[in-house]
């Protein structure tokens, strides 16, 4: 009977732990509920001042293989660095507005010469694949808020410092941080 | 001198034609600009009252191969047909509110058993490859409206006449008729 009261009250310790474990815990990944408030979703700025990141349905947040989908948010002068990878990508602007860089002629290391293209609420656009591109927020007054849509996630990606430069010898994955915290905290919780 | 100046009146004349056939159009595939006002896409409703479906990237109308996304509403009372599908969905909920109905269990040709998901405005769930689902429009005030976001397009499904029946032989491929019409036109005006 002692024997029994100790384990109960063992397996009430651990019960209340692993809770206040998961309660403060940043994020979830097991135990999410299927549907979920967005509002209510994790965001980090990837040490990009001015960027507002959530990861709506993620590879590795929520299982996905094939598509991701991201609710980023740019405050006004901000912008993505110039980049490309070789999976698709669809944006819509939900508000705001801002310029598009996107360069046709991107090959080999070098990102090739961007196009101009003017982005405003309720438009979408595509990235062709492996063509480089930069959004910037170029509205002074107002965030720029968009979906993103990648196929093949986790996207890797090459970044360019400048137009006319080679893009950097490594590609970074994205988004990295945040959701790599996620994914790692329940695993040491369920130890 | 003569032959120059019928040559240009026939130039003429087929460029003319040429514009009057493309702006009468219900839709343009080739010359499509990169950035498109969503609200100016061709929406229709193939064959279901009360459902407004636009395909804001697709595989027919823009190229895509890896991910589509469409925009739809429902009217209050209306719904999706009960359906699986082996790609990954992704939905976003931009205003309304209803049911979701997902099973599980479906293997075979049977559905499964579904279980009852309230969905809100702002929220979003993905649905997990083959479990048969449905979505339903319970607010008798309001539309439901939502990005969807699938992989592997075009989209080809197999619908279930009730939730106890099995499916329907052949897969449906979605959207059909309206993206169809688009993606064939352009050829035409290019002959």
């Amino acid at each position: 009977m002692v024997e029994c009261c100790a384990n109960a009250i063992l397996l009430l310790c651990l019960l209340s732990f692993s809770v206040v474990t998961l309660a403060s815990s940043p994020c979830l990944v097991t135990g999410l509920p299927l549907v979920r408030n967005i509002s209510e979703i994790p965001q980090d700025n990837y040490g990009r001042a001015g960027l507002s990141h959530m990861t709506v349905a993620g590879s590795l947040l929520h299982g996905m293989k094939e598509v991701e989908v991201w609710l980023q948010t740019f405050s006004p002068g901000t912008h993505t660095p110039i980049h490309r990878h070789s999976c698709e990508e669809v944006f819509i602007i939900l508000r705001g507005s801002g310029t598009l860089y996107l360069a046709s002629d991107s090959h080999g290391k070098y990102p090739g010469k961007p196009q101009e293209h003017f982005i405003f609420p309720n438009s979408t656009f595509h990235i062709p694949v492996n063509d480089a591109h930069q959004l910037w927020n170029t509205n002074e007054y107002e965030d720029l808020q968009v979906f993103v849509i990648i196929s093949r996630p986790p996207v890797k990606v090459f970044v360019y410092e400048d137009w006319s430069m080679p893009h950097n010898a490594a590609k970074v994955r994205f988004p990295y941080y945040w959701d790599e915290l996620c994914y790692k905290e329940p695993q040491k919780d369920e130890l």
